[in-house]
């Protein structure tokens, strides 16, 4: 019963056999290895983008962080999200990687409103030299909150960035859940919508631990590697890097896997709303933020699920309803929701 | 016949093996996994330092910055020599972590001597707020050159550096070949020999990607750990470098790798020996700095064999000895090094 | 008619012929001058602090970053008001200095109120890695809004900061302004209200260039000199900003000044608010946010009266209050301010 | 009898009088000043570059380290002297606010040769992530040793860089110096010979603390701007540094002063060599680098004479000669001299 994150569930096969298979021989080091020229090829394939530059690094805040430095001068500030993971759950590291940019928040507990990005860019004036000058758009999908952006929203957020030719970046840590939630391609949701740079996750959704970041400007190229490098994100051994890689995108198990994540958690959802539960956020993906009884919480916890209480603790009411956050990831087992389930 | 580097060669079974093992179930994410707590008590065992502070990243130059980032501060300077690797080749990194730090290169071709790193430190006058104050010096072991510091070496210029106050990292990113070469423990190596912090590498030595930082002083912890995060180089699914780690240092194993793979340089450097090559530097490890002529490096070159020239090129007199890198890891068979020497 | 602000008008009598005086024969350079000697110990006095580190910059934002930079470890926030001169008007120079730490700004149009810190504080967790930890508290007196803290006021944020093991900067670009108002002592204002570090402003109170930066704790000297050098903000003919500082505590000229600025404003605001201007924050020294109809402000601006409106254009009804900010330094005359009131 | 150094001395009436002068009314601040478009105006002039970006700072670390940071990328390394002022005399702040970019240091003890910097640029492969990448290279005139490049040499040097395709900066703290030295034009020596942009010296020629950073290329303006603003090197009361730089500039008052003090050098450096002191350079500009006997330089010392001994202390023999640096500004009178002499 671990529904506390999807980062810490076991690697599929998919991507596990692959790896192993990767392991004979030698291969050039540093990402000249053979596996990401196929990895390469069927990242621009999915993304439909033939000319797109794609790197591979192995946590999710390596890619997030050094496809923005790669779009952010050090004097300017980055929009996004105030609950988003570069502000909530990077330690400074945006900053760290764009010498000292800032981050400015938008006031949403979930997604941005075009509106709300609109005040925030113009509230840092285009040559005004004493306020931080605006930089990239960073939006997040599937959201922090396991809500997602509808096409139409992704399209009218980055309109606003483009209006003030600002790039745009994709932390999509969980993009293919997001795929499969909108039934969309991979372009639809990335450059088709108006996004210069995705963080393209596997970590969360049954890789071991790698990242591609997809740069549909391949002029930044160089810059990346030269960065990666520099932050220490660059694999001798990136074969390995590459064989995850190449598992996951290989007959599409990326997609299947974060269909068998989302259907886990609607599945997980469903049993909580017939049971009474009331949502927070209405899940799109994988994600759940979902309040019932203390008293069911301590029976659960009891009982050793793992998950976090979402700004409350077991002490107090025990009738009061408390929220909670719960991850499903492919491996959560149909046996384990209905036994957490069980303890309503 | 692949002698480029170490860092290509495949996972050693003993690793591949426990990071398979690992692949079951849910694990706390972020290095609150149970493998990292065996790998914890582990080192501190292989190292005899029961409060040591012991932290896994996935590549060498992580290990090496982080750990340096800890004992410098912006405006100091870290002593080593003019071909470590933190200065050739880390692409700023050291300065990056260490938020423009200066490295002060020593010159030699291969290990620092006490004289040469005690004037170094000399010329960096403390209190004198116009120039970089003194900062750590990094030795590196095995050396870039394939030399091997003996312990008295080792001691004598930490000597040195202890004089000045100054902290020790040792770059080990092939700490287990130079234990192997010199016959001693890990504990002789670093910490009895004056070291305050050690990459303790295992990517080149049969690991896929992991390297411990181990420093004997644990109040270096959470800045450590803040520090990794911010770097974003904290993994969530740390169980798998933990894995690497475990089963790296399980039986030994790591020892066993670093003796196949000196093994191997050694009979390599006998073959070319009695072949009438020269050595740059005299062979202590798993690497190898030779020369012989031209002609031959042309043969063995068309026929399929990886390493690099050193300092020349192809073009030229043919019977002129030119100089080469040779690297052997655990991997390389006697087959594939008599293929290599029959070419001369 | 110049209210745009305190920054533009001349140096005052008291502070040039200092300067003048200091313009003979050698002086050692770089702090060693024997006027900064003068100017140390008077400092310590005025604080009553006999042990402060003093040292001296040219502009307000080195003293701001500067003395936040030693307060500060990059993974840390800072906790501010968000219309704080640190966030709005010195282009990430806070980030830059504190190597990429963030700034977590308080949701206040003016004064922070301690409940609204204790909330930002309790927002990020000590001890949880992924997030930024807290850092300094910065307090701004006067407020950019013209408001003064009251000396409780002052304590009880203070109290927060502590309660949280926390230091407390004071940015004091017109920290005299502010003592003036209270008819305060500088201890009282600074470290008996729980202040460790000070940045007393100079510049916007007649001097030319120049603030002090006042540590409470003298640990700090050494760190703050390097990084005062590194930040290329050491002057080799210090004695020039150390001559304007005794200019400016000599005979208490500062107050003297202070007290002539706040005085013009309180003139000015005075014939604002018998002409039926409205205040956007209650004047206490030297800054006056008030409204009052669009036309008049056509006429003021016809005639050559320099300030800032806020948040509004001369575009739009005529009969409209609009909101201004007016700032008085000590050279505004009674005869200026009257001929800018005649347009009403 | 100061001989110390050239920032230690009073300012020129012609500078001194221009502050006084300006010292009326309100002027806008940050750089909108009336006399920074006569001081932008006269620069351009002076340089024959109509086009050129114009900016002042206080400090000439600021100057070189700010110019440094527009033609640097923090993955690049900066080639200059080993002896350079920005390596030995500014603490890291081109490593800072390059954002840890690294110095390449050529091993001479004075000038560049043009040999010297190809190897070094050879050195750094352009397209090895590895190692850092080829960026700027810097060049002083007058030399940190008071020699002066001729106009060949620099060209020569700037055609290393050129056919690198790097850029070239000039440290000229002494720039008129070496103008009056070479008899040249202030654009035969920089544009002319290859310079991208200068850090035009004022404060050790007579100002009280003023650089002008001068971009033959004036698309770096607004980069440069928001550099130094986030360095915290803008100031309000701007007037007093274009008032410096206004009386520096006019009448070629820059070119007297330094003759004057040139001629002072060149008249102790007769009464040196007159004596048997021995050059370790051939002074060309306002510095010495001179030795003679250890028993003469006690008694210049007890008379009170300010220089520094250079690689040698008061200790020992009385009758070896030990080398001292001596640098005369244009305050320093031939009585001075004279009397200095007589210790012989």
């Amino acid at each position: 019963m671990f529904f506390a994150s999807d980062n810490a569930g076991p690697v599929h096969p998919s991507v596990m056999n692959r790896v192993i298979a990767a392991n004979t021989a030698h291969q050039m080091p540093y990402g000249k290895d053979e596996i990401m020229d196929e990895v390469r090829d069927r990242i621009r394939e999915v993304f439909e983008a033939p000319e797109a530059a794609v790197y591979l690094v192995a946590t999710g805040t390596a890619a997030n962080v050094l496809a923005l430095a790669c779009y952010t001068q050090p004097w300017q500030t980055t929009f996004c999200s105030k609950v988003s993971h570069i502000q909530m759950d990077e330690c400074n590291a945006p900053e760290f990687y764009a010498g000292g940019a800032k981050l400015t928040l938008i006031d949403t507990n979930d997604k941005m409103t075009p509106d709300a990005l609109e005040a925030a860019i113009a509230g840092q004036a285009v040559g005004n030299v004493h306020g931080a000058q605006p930089g990239a758009v960073s939006i997040t999908q599937v959201t922090e909150r396991g809500s997602v952006h509808t096409l139409e929203e992704l399209s009218a957020l980055t309109a606003v960035a483009k209006r003030h030719d600002l790039p745009v970046h994709l932390d999509g840590a969980r993009f293919a859940n997001a795929m499969v939630s909108l039934g969309c391609s991979a372009a639809e949701m990335s450059w088709k919508a108006g996004v210069d740079v995705v963080s393209f996750g596997g970590t969360k959704n049954g890789c071991m631990g790698v990242e591609a970041v997809v740069f549909f400007d391949p002029s930044k190229a160089w810059e990346f590697e030269l960065r990666r490098k520099r932050g220490a994100h660059l694999f001798s051994k990136h074969r390995f890097l590459s064989a995850q890689m190449a598992g996951y995108l290989q007959d599409d198990a990326f997609l299947q896997i974060a269909q068998e994540a989302n259907a886990n958690a609607a599945y997980l959802a469903d049993g909580l709303r017939s049971r009474g539960a009331s949502f927070l956020h209405e899940p799109k993906a994988n994600m759940i933020f979902a309040s019932w009884p203390r008293k069911v919480h301590q029976k659960m916890q009891n009982a050793g699920a793992k998950y976090y209480l979402w700004g409350a603790t077991l002490e107090g009411d025990p009738d009061e309803p408390i929220a909670a956050r719960l991850v499903c990831d492919w491996s959560v087992t149909r046996d384990q929701i209905d036994s957490f389930l069980s303890h309503f």
